[in-house]
């Protein structure tokens, strides 16, 4: 076997080029035999085998930068850089991030997650190795799915007077997560289909140099293409067509179910588990939205590239129809077309990854809430028990939503209120609204909820003394059980679901002045920036203490939940201890 | 005169068509003689003259409806929407506002400021309009210099697929604000030397239907296209060439000088006054850059097309050479090409005004702050102070930036402090910092500054007891002025100038409890996510009362600067009195 004596990128150069194909097949054996057991992206990484051994084998990383956008297919660059043995051995499959992670090798330049990046990090090595008068090459890898972010496109212009050696590798599969959107995907066809020589050239029109591969799993016709380019004096764009999920019949058939899996059966394809069951959020959110839709041809479902993040499969895409709008890698666009639609008397219902709303702060900001445009955002992942990659977390979005005026931030706490709020969200025109969707299993409440969210008032759920826990969105749960504690102690807690994230229900913080002493909040995201803080803040001259909790605002590169939760201090008994140290 | 009898569009398009070049004539004079004596946006409404009364000739607004991308050209608009007063008599030339905005007129159909966004919104305009089958126009009119934001190019892209009618006038005056910057600037130039015949076609590349007008100062050659392409079925784009500054000479020579202007002498075109005199922080940021790179070839400055916030004009451009970067309305490229300079150790030094960082909140957070790259990112406008449109208001970066992890955001409160912590910032390569430059005129500090920003430490300017006044960045004076008034009551309050804004100095904070029932915040910004309630966060569970001062989150269309201070009860006798209560 030649992969496990590949203990470095040396050991490949010194492989004879007719050794390659066989090295591929290895790898791409591995990549699944890995991938079956443990998870993670899938379709890209099986596609672009030979291209990332052609970059190894050409350029000299670490000293040449090759940037992995949004790092989905960084898995085979991990297995040629020092890393192959947590692709061979099961006992080391969890050793390694699933994304580029400078704190693992040398040979990753930044952790990244987010796509449509490459192109700026990349200009930016350029720029500072040409001031600096060193000679290093530079290397952008982005997939066509993630060309259409702003973030791509603004630096392909850019690139396009740049004035330094610049090498952009588009890895062609003709696919997105899902499949692409917009214009430029006509384009790239036809480049594919012409072999390069169509007149319509997205990359020529940004001024930079172009060139084509046909096959773009030819290891040998990938090493010449490179080996041309690489003294290259300007930026050129290198376009490769690869075959997404290539080598795994399945995964060839239907590519975006096999973008990235759960553990799966290597003989038959099937997936030992799902990951969306019945009563997930997401599943309940599409069901919804398509009963909806019946009745309502005005209800129109918007994601950025990331249908399934609200249980629209294609399947359901198709019965939605043109009530369905996925606008590609581009959350800009999809958050302002919100904002056209809400003003044109629409009911744009956009729904977000909490990471990847991070994209959008201007837009809502600028075009949604200055223009009170009644948007409904779901922000789905918004958890600490969402992703776990420091890359992906979710628990940035209250801070970030809370500083934005004219916006409702909504927080239930089970699918009733879920669903009520959305409900309300969609019905109302005159508030921009955004859900911090529940993380886990949609359970009924259990108890009527109200159908109006226009006026922000708390919920009490228990009325006591002394103490009081507003406990906000996923973390109710959590208050119920200091709550239970505290009254095993003998205390008479009175536990808040405040619902709301970003107003404040003062007359209700206002009543538990006198009859209490303490007020604890918990929040299922950073404490700077958040829910708490208001709280801390408005009854910060008045006779009652306040106590907040959340996580620290840091990126916690690895963790497990449990640890996390008890740094914190948010378990139930650090904070029931916590409480009784107070008062 | 025409233009005095033009009450509404009705009575544009009773005109017959010979009298349109004498219309365009007095709009021209008028424009001229308003903005000579009030200021505003120049250049960009002097070119679009005749497009604007093609458009409304053509179109049925506000039935149809227009989006003027970030309406800087939306003057000629107003005038032919009811609002020509506003530009013909002395006495209402406050009645209106310089952007788009709903509140004055039915054919304002969004607020907008912010550059790249009309696409978006017109896509969602039609989508909306074909959800609901009606069948008014969308015509988004973008100039050449937003074409290269992010949110401009995603919106392209989708146009290329949308499938209903949407007509985007691209308003080609070969500039942004200062000169353009990309690749794709050179197909536009390209497409205008060809009058549109040119292979490379960054619309064609995205899939759109294109038509080109060469003479786009000649309003029967605009009405004739419009009417020709009124009815597409499909997206379109016409693109015009038109002439920046069309109609006053010193403005069509220097039409950078002239995008913008303070009110100035007609005949000579000298200005009154100068907005940025030579102790402004834009000038002494530029002279200080200009300074160090001499020395240090790896120090580059970076914007996003807006060269002069940070007193960049065109002759320091020259001088700074390659270590001068502007890439171009595309601020997230210019921040993530900032992390990509850092981390392969150079030096970049962003400025941007604080309305226009909201672009980059991703950026800050995944390109930058998640990999540490030390980036110097220089606030500007950040300040109440500052632009006062509700569209560019600085007030709301406290409470974006201090919830990103990783991130040192410090604010000077004068000229010493400001130029150590940039230099410390450029000298460091552990941490990424942004600086809260101050509004108005730099002023020595009249007392030696620290020069190492490293550790979190607060500045005790006055030693006290009972109450501590912390008063950040430019509301400093304010404290001081507390402090006095209080004073004057015989009180001996404690004054700390904190410096960080989102880091807490515990130990100063901790020494505070026993001495101190109050600890009063001062900030120049919103409190929702602010400085203030992390204070009052850190110090909920002690015993100190905490009262937080700084801006109510909203957006206030109209304010008076008294006004809004007083509203917020920001003046010193109100604060004083509110202390006297508490304690």
């Amino acid at each position: 076997m030649i992969l496990e004596n590949i203990k470095s990128v040396k050991d490949l150069k010194a492989l004879p080029l007719e050794r390659l194909p066989e090295l591929a097949r290895e790898m791409r054996e591995a990549l699944i035999k890995r991938l079956s057991v443990h998870g993670g992206h899938f379709g890209s990484n099986l596609g672009i085998v030979e291209a990332t051994i052609a970059l190894h084998y050409v350029f000299n990383s670490p000293s040449d930068k090759i940037i992995f956008d949004v790092s989905h297919q960084s898995y085979c660059h991990k297995m040629l850089t020092g890393r192959a043995d947590a692709f061979l051995y099961e006992e080391q499959y969890d050793s390694i991030s699933g994304y580029s992670a400078p704190y693992e090798s040398e040979h990753d330049v930044f952790t990244m997650g987010h796509t449509s990046t490459s192109v700026s990090l990349a200009l930016g090595l350029a720029k500072a190795r040409d001031l600096k008068g060193e000679d290093f090459k530079v290397i952008a890898v982005i997939g066509d799915g993630s060309l259409s972010g702003g973030e791509a496109l603004e630096a392909l212009n850019y690139a396009g007077e740049f004035k330094g050696p610049l090498i952009i590798l588009v890895n062609d599969n003709d696919m997105s997560i899902a499949e692409n959107h917009g214009g430029m995907y006509r384009g790239l066809k036809e480049l594919r289909d012409t072999k390069g020589e169509s007149q319509s050239n997205i990359f020529k029109a940004f001024g930079l140099d172009y060139m084509y591969v046909d096959n773009g799993n030819d290891v040998f016709a990938l090493i010449d293409a490179l080996e041309g380019i690489k003294d290259t004096k300007a930026p050129i764009v290198l376009h490769i067509r690869t075959q997404k999920g290539k080598g795994y019949a399945p995964a060839e058939l239907k590519k975006e179910a096999w973008h990235a899996t759960t553990p799966f059966n290597i003989d038959t394809g099937e997936r030992l588990f799902s990951k969306n069951g019945a009563d997930s959020y997401a599943n309940i959110t599409a069901l919804h939205l398509l009963e909806r839709m019946k009745n309502d041809p005005s209800i129109v479902s918007i994601t950025a590239a990331t249908p399934t993040v609200a249980g629209f499969d294609e399947e359901r895409r198709i019965l939605a129809g043109e009530q369905f709008i996925d606008v590609g890698i581009a959350e800009e666009n999809a958050l302002a077309m919100a904002s056209g639609i809400a003003r044109a008397g629409g009911k744009p219902v956009w729904a977000v990854n909490s990471t990847f709303l991070q994209r959008t702060y201007d837009q809502m900001s600028h075009d949604v809430c200055l223009n009170r445009s009644p948007v409904t955002t779901l922000v789905f992942n918004s958890s600490i028990y969402g992703h776990s990659d420091v890359t992906h977390l979710g628990i940035y979005d209250i801070a970030m939503l809370s500083g934005i005026p004219n916006l409702k931030y909504l927080a239930p706490t089970c699918y009733d209120e879920y669903i009520s709020m959305l409900d309300w969200s969609i019905d109302q025109d005159k508030e921009s609204v955004a859900i911090r969707v529940p993380y886990g299993r949609a359970l009924p409440c259990g108890k009527p909820v109200r159908s109006d969210y226009s006026v922000c008032e708390y919920e009490i759920a228990q009325r006591g003394e002394g103490v009081a826990i507003i406990a906000l969105g996923s973390f109710f749960e959590l208050g119920k059980q200091v709550c239970e504690a505290l009254m095993a102690k003998g205390l008479k807690p009175t536990l808040i679901n405040p619902l709301f994230i970003s107003e404040l229900d003062k007359d209700t913080l206002d009543c538990l002045i006198g009859s209490h002493r303490l007020v604890v909040t918990l929040e299922d995201g950073i404490l700077a920036g958040g829910f708490g803080e208001k709280i801390a803040s408005y009854l910060g001259d008045k006779d009652i203490k306040v106590k907040n909790y959340g996580f620290k605002k840091e990126f916690p590169y690895t963790y497990t939940l449990d640890g996390i939760l008890e740094e914190n201090r948010l378990t139930t008994s650090q904070i029931v201890d916590d409480i009784q140290n107070i008062i």
